[in-house]
């Protein structure tokens, strides 16, 4: 499967995708594309094109597939599709950049967050119950706008939310783990004081001992009485428990995409408490993933064909 | 339930709620105002004192508050606080204007057929079902971002809508009943052409002779496989015995927050089709509502006080 007629003085790439160039136009001169998707259990190549292989970016979501790296003994550079990759540091040979899919989530997780915040506001699982059930009985709902909402979390992803959560009218506290007061970005050490006075609380923070538990009962307790919790991030940050109770006391709202435990058992309290809206970890899988995951390797492999430094170095 | 001292050069005005220069600042010099919230039958109020006002802002969506107009002998201008005031021209007396509630219910509105676009393309029902049925089955969804999505009705409904559907970066395109190149909107001549390049069609469209079945058999047709069909305006301008026999051919699908007939019949085929959400007509009625409501009735009795020209004149 190799798309190029080979130049020695070349390169080879290894990409989970063919057709590339059908879409992004011709790569440039000397590239040599080949193409393994991870659904075989290893790459249908020969051993001298294998040890060739400069940049592999490596299938999206494959379990697994980082036993390749041992055999690509000519690697220089290692692009995954996820934004975590700190389970490959250890596994990257000495001398080879490893690179993120950082921001490739991003439109995907913040349209979700908007999705699980209008569906909490707007009361759309009654809305879907009701349907199913015969019932017309509309009632007046809350709304986003107008909301005051804290987004914890301010990377990309934040921003990304921000902006959606601006166009529908409604009033953006930003907070992350360290303040950077000329971005009017707070602390997470503020969040005692923020909390009282928003609407809506969206967690997008990623795991780390310093975000285990964030979401405790005492800040929950800060919230006032209606509040909506969201969880995009991980199930972690939040305290389950401490969740339950005020949920169950029928104090606060939630709306989770991440939850602690993951898979969510079948029998869990979170899938049956009054104001729950919960769903399976799917914010940052979605169809505007891929084309975005496209134009991030076709400008890695331009980039890695000219000699220039590749995008997303993690770790360096 | 008078707010303010009698001053016999003053006006009279009839709210449907008290307490508003609490929140919005005292009342001109002058203004004396009445309240009457339509809870019953009548206003508390002396003949006397219904016989000077001069401005009513009707109690909202309350049936037959209308019956109150003839006892208003000294009335100068009526405020409804709908958007749709056709049925009340006939009612108001000569002589004294009529102010729609245009606007008030954009944010609202927008919301919720954002909400809806979001439900569908990240398969929300699925989940709500999912979370009561103890399924943790995560899969890749559809997104909002990267759509091209039609708004059919570009009115200040419409503009709220785009707002939000860019900011989600969606592309869209606009259509309204008369072409306007100069802002780029469309005919609703020309959908025809344009549905086979959209992903998502939104009606925002009043009911009127000319909207009566406007996305019919033939434009359904016309957009491609997988589509999502919105209705946020009115039931009548989609036909949906065609909507069904899309939707049961897998081939469109469809969120509604209005129907036709309305409310829809609890065996109604639309309920149970595959692929089709149903919310009860209430994209406008939502939180968002109530201040923007306030804002404009503050507006209005301050230029009637001033005798200035009142905003949102309908039918003059």
């Amino acid at each position: 499967m190799t798309e190029s007629t080979p130049a020695p003085e070349g390169v080879d790439v290894l990409l989970p995708w063919a057709g590339l160039a059908d879409r992004h136009g011709p790569w440039p001169a000397g590239v040599r594309v080949h193409v393994w998707d991870g659904t075989t259990p290893e790459p249908q190549l020969p051993e001298e094109v294998l040890c060739k292989v400069g940049l592999w970016v490596m299938p999206y979501a494959v379990p697994g597939t980082e036993r390749l790296l041992p055999r690509l003994t000519g690697l220089r550079a290692v692009q995954s599709l996820s934004a975590g990759v700190e389970k490959l540091l250890p596994v990257v040979p000495q001398g080879v950049s490893l690179h993120n899919g950082r921001g490739l989530h991003d439109a995907s997780t913040a349209e979700h967050a908007l999705g699980l915040v209008l569906a909490a506001q707007r009361d759309l699982p009654r809305w879907v119950a009701d349907q199913a059930a015969g019932r017309w009985e509309p009632h007046f709902t809350r709304s986003l706008a107008d909301c005051r909402v804290a987004v914890v979390g301010y990377g990309s992803i934040g921003q990304a939310l921000e902006r959606r959560l601006v166009a529908c009218e409604a009033e953006v506290v930003r907070v992350a783990r360290r303040a950077r007061p000329e971005q009017d970005v707070h602390a997470v050490t503020e969040l005692p004081a923020l909390l009282p006075t928003v609407d809506v609380v969206v967690l997008v923070l990623p795991e780390s001992p310093s975000t285990a538990g964030l979401l405790d009962a005492g800040l929950l307790a800060a919230l006032p009485d209606d509040a909506l919790v969201v969880n995009v991030g991980r199930g972690r940050t939040l305290d389950t428990e401490a969740l339950l109770a005020e949920v169950r006391a029928g104090r606060l709202r939630a709306a989770l995409d991440v939850t602690d435990p993951e898979p969510l058992p079948a029998d869990h309290p979170l899938r049956t408490a009054p104001g729950v809206l919960v769903t399976p970890h799917v914010a940052g899988g979605s169809a505007s993933f891929r084309p975005r995951a496209e134009r991030l390797v076709v400008e890695q492999v331009r980039r890695f064909a000219r000699k220039e430094p590749l995008l997303n170095a993690f770790g360096a």
